[in-house]
């Protein structure tokens, strides 16, 4: 029952964040039990100013706070019911609570689904209360939320108290150990608006936090981490919606290796996907793929400094040779643009700096960062004003005590001149003083030179995917959601699966079958030559491994080419039923072979893959990918992106092959998969036959397994 | 004047580390001065045992030691004489410390070449004098030299102080930046020998001290940081010498994109060479190349922990499942392996965990380390004592305070019973004592699983180097030096080529040249056909492009196709002379092409490419490269590594290529190189013809370009 403007009924999650009252199921005085430390992390560490009311049946007051023995006793249906009860009691408590009205069951108790068979019934169970009341769950098996903008905090990690810094920063992780991870990074000094840390999520899962920090205007960049998506269409959905609201997602997603999909599966129960796949996704939805968890915090900071238009030119200013060129050299690597200073940015910085200083790109001032503080300062200032400079990109690769600090006060009053983002990179592993003064200033450095140049990369791509959003959207294949994995399939023959492209406006050679030398004489002479003649049987997949295959047959040498395939077929399978010997004109001489299949992933549904000949794919695994839909102009970016691409633009004295054709029959695969998208599995066409400009393209062979 | 043994003569740098005596010229009692600083780093926060002479003709006494007014009235000739005079008095100072008889000239004093002519005539001076007197010189331009084994500082560094962690890790830089920061690693725990940072090496280079820290028993592994190197084959001998005393070098060098090697060679009028070819030699020297100086302090870590056999297997030992899996993750994408526990490993992991931990490898020990440290630490031996494992990561994604350093000392406990390195790898921001508990106890974390990932990886690959040294070393082609750039070059024409690679051995087509129809005529008939007819013009080398190839030519057609050929040249290039047309039988069909170039950089002398077919070299960058001399064994692990490889080895059907004939011919035009090595600048062989099993490779075109 989807909604045809949000499919997905995005819950409103304002009351889960900024709650006006809020119920702790299991609050207690006893001194380090959860329940003691979930409720002191609201009272006494929080700046909660809603309504509170710990629920104990054993206890008249906790914290000096009136308790009520249970959730039919509180004065009033709550926003909020933090549960931190054992879990034999959490269905029971949660059943109450949907009862009295409340809006959202936090539960933090352990023991569910991740442990044995028992937990995954009761979870089951709290799926059926929360669709059955309308509460919606968050949990169980979490660390709890934590909105850093009151700040409040429903968790009952002994951390939050100390990692209370506000911020930008949107984090929406599932497991709670990493996300803390993500979260000490305050002690860098990045900020956090709110995190999400959602546990097993039988309900609310990452797309419902992803869509709800879209909307949030605290919030300029979201950062996730994920071990497997509970619903990919639903995260292809939100992730849509930020990208809409111009919110970038940092994402990180667990399972890029076998060793790593395999350990996320067992923690978190989820099914994990495929690594391309994924990237994939996240390319096409503009979520910002990072390797690791330092990587997204910085991507993330930079976003918290200045939206990317995607054109930046960057600037280095380095006070130490050697900084300079390193810092160039991952400018290079990385694939950023140095910027050319104006002449009147060049006369100023000639004018302030001394005659041995570099002061082109990158500029090193030499030592004067100790000896002349002032022209160090006036030097940043002109290179941050000039006009070619979108960033200015800052090298500091040592701590010299009070002078560091002192030019860290400096880069502070140099930034308050322009809008141009100086960005420090404090890559020594001593941080004194002035990194904390430049952190304290909203200057957060990155802590890597290697980093930087993958963060600004990052975050300038994204500033062009804006750019090109609207020219690269198609409506996503969402809406026929992603049924379970099939468990009954059918590989359709060649001569039913070109049947099938071909009434799809697929163009496919155009087959006949002969169950008899004769008929295969008929049709070889009607047909012309030269021919190809495959064996049919539903039975045999590898035809040319049984001697099922015959090319480039003469028309008057057809009948023997039937009794041939037959005998060698027979033999070889003698188990199989032969239906016959297909026969179809050979493509044309001189073609270029291309690739396109269509999978289902378990995660994101249907998805093409499109390469250039076997070799390519084999040896250089050169493919590109794209969720479906795939319109005939993706088709043409999707090839684009092939390094094998310049054999098609007319390499080496060959002719141009017709891109448009091959564009044009991508799409209409496209087109046939989501208009049969519930029954059709598996889709390859090995190979497609490109021809030169005009000559079209052919799908000269057909496997397409469908659910029966 | 090359010794056979030692053909670079490296000097005896004991007496420069380890001096008995050491006169500062230019100490001074003036506060924030240059010379007061060195003087005081030496006195005040040295531990210098030896004898310390001030020189300084304004002062009887510096710092309460008597001072000398020159050289001359030293009473005796010292190890070492630091500088730090002004650049106009450092030549005359380092003319009588030479004539005094002392070894060493550390001079610190800037402006020389790095400045204006003058310096770089002033560092020439240097140069003959030390040459004349003997007197090696360190510097200019540079902070220093220290040996934190004594501790011993000859640097002005304010920093010197601060950073006095003794270690295993030997430090050689070029500048002084980069190389402090490095230093500051011991803010994270590191160690450190010594730091040579030999700033404009007009004499002594980060060559010399690779090859003196490789015999240095305080030094279990060498990081160095170039911009570019004076001296390409003296480096490739020390890292020879290293890798003999199984001293891994860890490299990062600048310039590995055009902004860098721009950068670096303004910074510091070094050649910066090509990147594609610094990567190749450092691998063919075992020199472990790294992306950034954090990774180059990551390997070192590992390497004072243990030496690699090259057969590493690793446990992954967590407290969080998370942080598990996303270890786990980074172990697959490094192409690491993890262990797989004995049964006695599994049956003590099982007693001493909860029955929801997750004992098989990644263990996860679920949050043990707050409430059962005991079971934790237990886990920890049970690990560690697997006889399968060879290393344990430890990720540790958080700080909990008191918990994190009692579970840090049960870290240390648990190394104690085991020769297994146990790595913690502490990639929170959060550091507390628990952190430094690791550090002092030895256990020196990795700050991020993407650089644990990488450096466990390049410290296995260095195992496996060792492994492989003695197979795969060559005598390198270091003897002929590298000569300055050619400044006259000369083409040889395709006939001239030929003939000196046939003249080495290298089989090729055998071509004729005819100077007139009737001559093409009577070539053809004798070779028989097909033929290939190519104008023969010093000043054509794209021949193709002036109509001046014809392939598959029927030899009774040579008379005819000599006149065309002829005909189209003399239109397209009225210009040049022509000499007639090369004639040479076709090769047989059905080959695979390859590429096979030598060209000379100008850092590191002959470089030979190897790679299949213009398609992979130019679209997929599939090439391999080597020093030369390439034997024929090596050219076997040079085609293996080409992804393209299995092209030759029997693809879709195709018959296996003669492997062996490639590699022959392969080795032929390394051994035909070495043995003109002063004059071929430049060999091309594009393509050579590879045949089915049995059948040869062919030179099918040869590009030789030599000095005149």
């Amino acid at each position: 029952m989807k909604d045809l403007h949000d499919p997905y009924r995005f819950p409103d999650l304002a009351p889960l964040f900024n709650p006006a009252s809020i119920a702790v199921v299991g609050a207690s005085d006893k001194e380090h039990s959860i329940g003691n430390h979930t409720f002191r992390n609201i009272v006494e560490h929080s700046k909660f100013t809603g309504r509170l009311y710990p629920v104990n049946p054993k206890q008249d007051q906790v914290m000096g706070l009136r308790a009520y023995p249970d959730m039919a006793s509180l004065p009033e249906p709550v926003d909020v019911v933090v549960i931190v009860v054992p879990a034999q009691f959490v269905a029971e408590t949660v059943e109450q609570a949907g009862a009295r009205g409340c809006r959202f069951a936090v539960i933090l108790t352990s023991g569910f689904s991740e442990a044995d068979d028992w937990g995954i019934a009761e979870e089951r169970k709290l799926v059926e209360i929360g669709q059955r009341t309308g509460i919606r769950i968050y949990g169980p098996n979490c660390p709890g939320l934590v909105n850093l903008n009151i700040p409040l905090g429903m968790s009952f990690s002994p951390a939050f108290k100390t990692d209370l810094a506000p911020g930008a920063i949107a984090l929406a992780t599932q497991g709670g150990g990493l996300g803390r991870n993500m979260m000490q990074h305050n002690y860098r000094g990045m900020g956090f608006s709110a995190w999400s840390s959602s546990g097993n999520e039988c309900d609310l899962q990452v797309a419902d936090f992803v869509h709800h920090f879209a909307g949030d205007p605290d919030c300029k960049a979201i950062a996730i981490l994920v071990e497997g998506f509970k619903d990919g269409p639903r995260f292809a959905a939100a992730a849509r919606r930020a990208a809409e609201m111009g919110k970038p997602i940092i994402g990180l997603k667990v399972g890029r290796s076998e060793y790593g999909a395999k350990a996320a599966q067992s923690h978190t129960a989820s099914i994990t996907g495929s690594a391309e796949v994924n990237s994939t996704v996240f390319a096409q939805l503009g979520v910002i793929e990072v390797d690791d968890l330092d990587e997204a915090m910085d991507v993330a900071m930079l976003f918290t400094r200045k939206q990317p238009t995607g054109d930046e030119k960057v600037a280095v200013f380095a006070s130490s040779g050697g900084a300079a060129s390193l810092c160039a050299d991952n400018v290079g690597t990385a694939g950023l643009t140095l910027s050319t200073f104006t002449p009147e940015t060049t006369r100023k910085l000639a004018e302030t700096l001394p005659s041995f200083a570099n002061i082109s790109n990158p500029i090193d001032t030499t030592s004067i960062s100790i000896s002349h503080p002032q022209a160090l300062m006036d030097s940043l200032i002109a290179c941050a004003n000039d006009a070619n400079t979108d960033l200015v990109l800052a090298p500091i690769p040592m701590d010299y005590g009070i002078y560091t600090e002192a030019n860290a006060r400096n880069f502070k009053t140099a930034q308050d001149t322009t809008d141009t983002p100086i960005v420090p990179i404090w890559f020594s592993e001593k941080t004194g003083e002035g990194y904390f003064e430049l952190a304290r200033s909203g200057l957060v450095p990155f802590r890597s030179l290697r980093n930087m140049g993958k963060a600004v990369r990052r975050w300038i791509d994204y500033g062009r995917y804006l750019q090109e959003r609207d020219q690269t959207w198609t409506p996503l294949l969402l809406d026929t959601g992603v049924p379970g994995p099939a468990t009954i399939t059918r590989t359709l023959t060649e001569a039913e699966g070109k049947a099938a492209l071909a009434a799809a406006g697929v163009p496919v050679t155009t087959p006949e079958v002969a169950a008899t030398s004769a008929a295969a004489q008929e049709i070889a002479d009607r047909m012309g030559g030269p021919l190809a003649m495959k064996i049919v049987s539903a039975q045999i997949t590898h035809k040319s491994d049984v001697g099922g295959v015959m090319l480039n047959v003469d028309p008057a040498a057809a009948a023997a080419a039937f009794d041939t395939i037959m005998a060698s077929a027979a033999a070889a399978r003698p188990d199989a039923t032969l239906d016959g010997v297909l026969l179809e004109p050979m493509a044309p001489a001189g073609g270029v072979e291309a690739f396109v299949g269509v999978a289902r992933d378990p995660v994101f549904g249907h998805v093409m893959t499109l390469g250039l000949g076997g070799i390519y794919v084999e040896m250089f695994h050169d493919v590109t990918r794209a969720m479906l839909p795939v319109s005939q102009a993706q088709a043409r970016r999707m090839i684009g992106k092939l390094k094998s691409a310049k054999l098609l633009s007319g390499y080496r004295g060959q002719p141009p092959r017709d891109l448009d054709a091959l564009a044009k029959l991508v799409a209409t695969v496209s087109d046939y998969v989501a208009a049969h998208a519930d029954r059709v599995e598996e889709v390859e066409i090995n190979p497609v036959w490109v021809g030169a400009g005009g000559e079209g393209a052919l799908a000269l062979d057909a496997v397409i397994v469908v659910r029966d």
